[in-house]
């Protein structure tokens, strides 16, 4: 079978009786490489991939090289390919994401792709952990992710554990993973077992993924892990030996491309995992435990915005959310939960009009207090709502639930304030704050 | 002289034949305290301030305890009250903010004052260091900061640097003192001296407060560093011993209370000042060197928004703003640098009537890459110009600058993309992170 080739590069393949795992060689005047061939994910008909020595895949077009067959090598086991999928102890949704995703050789560029069983293909180990049962339940890039996916998320969630599974794990990509996993947080309460979101800042078939280390971890966690909440686990520090469970309502993507990128703001991880070892090491004890009787309730209003402060914005912004239909504002002020005092009478009328509006800091780190200077007391007053050291992302997943829940502004205020799982920290530290490299 | 005191405090205070400085009793059935007149700052003018054995200010109401003179105090030197203020060797220029606020004793808030000799006579060694100068701008809390006041300020640092100033000193408050700084920064070009913005986490008159060390620090720093930039000078860390200078365009306040709540993102600050020591240690040696021929150029546009992406954001957004006369939009995507694909439509539209749209990353640290996923690349096709390791702040005052300068889109997006002040980093690394602490 020459997976995933068509056209041109079929036909050569076809013809030289090469096989996926043969080791090959490509040349011409210029260049002359061994490797063995790969599937192609190519949208290129005419190229071929092949695996290097140096652990990379590269891409040839026919059209530019020779290819003569070296030696045959085994067809790659393809275990799970056929096999009945039954429910397992942990179970894995995919959502898409550059942890099931493909590279693009002509391009270099990745696109999501494939199958749940190909995730288990790529980490076979998985299967030693526990018994894995799998569902494809979309496959899109995690920008694209909406309030109407994390419905859909949040119901295959429930299922899984009314299906018997011990934890499920939710392959994710991890451009919104954290909002995600604040949207299942609210969503599902008194969780049997751990959600476990789990992505890859390096896809899949690439030397330095991290999909594996994170795949395997996770559904160790999902099965060993003592508590009930919805976490999110990757790669604990650039080397490969530990990932982190971060509580899914305390989590930030704080890099563009480390695999290290999830850290814990306000907040410090809830359990370590040696995925060598095999071990899961809970740093905690104030977590939620595993509980029975899921709650379900996805249910989201997403005219909600979240509203960045900054010198010069002009209040008529606020107008305009209002006439625009919105319901709710969050607002990442200045400090300790600040904007400029000429926002006062916008927000006062937004509020009398029903919207509820509340603040967040852009510092992210600390938490605001709209007692200590009079910007923060008027802002009170006009009806802004301080949220403590809740993130500002969190904090808008957290209002378009409430507004899902009630449209009574009393409540949402009181559903706001109420720490539900965690999203706030009572105890609250300027030591959580990373240590900065200065010179 | 009983300063600050009026109403029944003052009268009484007179009657006792007390003075600022002399050591008084405050009691009643339930409490009676020893401490030092202070200066009043109060609103209240029943209220008479003391400082406590422990070195806390406390306010007491004359309606509620008795008063008694116990000992006469040394009035506190007022060396610089009527001294005659020349120009110096350093200028500072006062914008108001906590480094030169006071608190209310009655609700423990603070309030924005008074006079820049005051910042002297609470810093009195900062004329053991050089000539200082002052000028007290205007004095606004920093949350109202807009840029028609960035101009004000602009020009002000020229005229302090034509009038032989080698170096100025701004104090800011710090909720966007980062903003300030980006905006002096492309404003002000080729300067002959460091230009330092300074500011306080815990007012003046606190016990914790860090505005002395900044403001020893930030006046060394302008008299003796050997670069003409932009710099934001705060604490290094929480404790007291040296404060770091960083690079005005590369900075972010990341904590809402800590001390050293400013630290450089993707960079790594150009100076580390020992105060005890009065010792500046320059860090790096890629900085600008002192200059002659100041470029001022203080024009903004501020018809430019800071959109920041999440999931379930609709793309109308884009149209409002466009029809509300916004002539520029810097996105705060997730990951690299993405929205949702149903911008592409709305971004394109936006472009083609002639608005700016520029793309940085939430993450904060790593830089936007729109060629790794596909959605990056349907971005760019359609306009959307990715802004690399700047930070999302300063990426929108460089655009309210650059359409200061010109209307010419592709001036616009040249301007956007030119290294002007190290607003990016060449020296691109993964060791831009800071350290977590995990346990």
């Amino acid at each position: 079978m020459l997976e995933g080739y068509r056209g041109k590069a079929l036909e050569l393949l076809s013809s030289l009786g090469a096989e996926i795992g043969d080791v090959l060689q490509v040349y011409n005047d210029k260049v002359s490489v061994k490797g063995i061939l790969m599937p192609s994910y190519s949208r290129d008909d005419s190229v071929i991939v092949l695996k290097l020595d140096n652990g990379y895949n590269a891409g040839f077009s026919v059209n530019k090289v020779k290819v003569s067959l070296l030696e045959k090598g085994n067809r790659p086991q393809e275990r799970s390919e056929h096999r009945e999928l039954l429910p397992g102890k942990v179970k894995i949704i995919s959502t898409g994401g550059t942890i099931v995703s493909k590279v693009e050789y002509e391009t270099g560029a990745v696109r999501p792709a494939l199958s749940t069983e190909e995730i288990i293909r790529f980490v076979p180990e998985i299967q030693e952990i526990t018994s894995i049962s799998a569902e494809i339940l979309f496959s899109i890039l995690s920008e694209n992710m909406k309030p109407e996916f994390w419905v859909k998320i949040a119901e295959a969630v429930k299922r899984a554990f009314d299906e018997g599974s011990e934890g499920v794990v939710v392959a994710h990509g991890t451009d919104t993973m954290s909002y995600t996993a604040a949207a299942l947080a609210f969503s599902i309460q008194r969780l049997p077992g751990p959600v476990v979101l789990v992505g890859s800042q390096r896809s899949s078939d690439r030397p330095s993924s991290d999909s594996g280390i994170n795949l395997v971890s996770s559904v160790l966690l999902a099965k060993e892990a003592p508590f009930g909440e919805v976490v999110v686990n990757m790669h604990g520090e650039s080397s490969d030996t530990y990932t982190l469970a971060h509580r899914g309502v305390k989590v930030r993507k704080m890099h563009t491309s480390r695999r290290d990128a999830f850290q814990s703001i306000n907040d410090h991880p809830l359990a370590k995992v040696l995925w060598k070892e095999r071990t899961v090491k809970v740093l905690r004890n104030d977590y939620l435990r595993r509980s029975d009787g899921v709650e379900l309730n996805p249910k989201f209003e997403n005219r909600v915005f979240l509203l960045k402060f900054y010198p010069g914005l002009r209040p008529d912004i606020v107008d305009i959310l209002l006439s625009s239909g919105y319901r709710g504002i969050i607002v990442e002020g200045t400090g300790l939960g600040h904007t400029s005092s000429d926002f006062q009478e916008a927000f006062k009328r937004a509020v009398k009009e029903g919207l509820f509006v509340g603040m967040t800091s852009q510092c992210l780190f600390g938490r605001v207090n709209m007692n200590v200077y009079q910007t923060g007391r008027l802002l009170q007053q006009s009806g802004v709502v301080p949220l403590g050291d809740m993130l500002p992302e969190v904090a808008l997943v957290k209002l378009m639930w409430a507004l899902g829940q009630t449209s009574d502004l009393e409540e949402v205020k009181r559903i706001m304030l109420t720490n539900l799982v965690g999203e706030y920290n009572p105890r609250h530290s300027l030591d959580h704050f990373p240590r900065w490299k200065h010179e």
